[in-house]
């Protein structure tokens, strides 16, 4: 594979800890990053920032507070700023998201799940 | 489905016209888009903005000054700001790009593929 071309679904697939977002590419003031994802994250809400999900493989639940959507592998979804969520996988499931560099995967909210910025940028 | 869920693969099979973005989520300063691609678009750079190719089916190539690289269904790319390239689909592909809402998806080359952001907001 040439430098620089990354598999998102391959480097989800590959991670050996759920909920551990990992960057795969920097656009501008925004990441790219993957997850393996299993179980429910927490509710939690981003004040000032859009969250973009696209399902890589498997099904994604978006609780939110007022209704709940459901995404299969190709479907995506934004949540927009400020609205209250909590992803939930029944079964393991890979995800790709878009956030802005400043974003708190698990908003002003923490749990033994939230990772540092640092932690996502390790190296996949 | 759900209101707001979109399927980027299904909706960009469904375009009718090759090398025409169309806008499906807006994700704070950035546009996701989709497009189906067949033939070459045009050689350009966008100066100040990178650009994220995600390919959903098909083949595209990208060609770059320094070297060529290949995307298959699932492979992601970032075209780094200021750096010359050219789409190339040798079969007819479907991908999705996530681009600042500023950037000009010809760059500063115009052609007739060259399409407003206007255009590339009409419903999908």
């Amino acid at each position: 594979m040439s430098a620089g071309v990354v598999s998102p679904e391959k480097i989800a697939s590959a991670l050996g800890e759920h909920w551990s977002p990992r960057v795969i590419a920097e656009v501008d003031d925004a990441y790219v990053k993957v997850a393996k994802v299993h179980g429910s994250l927490a509710w939690h809400s981003h004040d000032d920032e859009d969250e973009f999900f696209y399902v890589l493989a498997g099904t994604l639940r978006i609780e939110m507070d007022d209704r709940t959507i459901e995404l299969g592998a190709g479907d995506a979804f934004v949540v927009p700023k400020g609205v209250r969520h909590n992803p939930v996988a029944d079964d393991e499931c890979l995800v790709m998201l878009i956030e802005r560099k400043t974003t708190l995967h698990t908003g002003s909210t923490t749990t033994d799940k939230t990772r540092s910025i640092a932690e996502q940028l390790r190296p996949v």
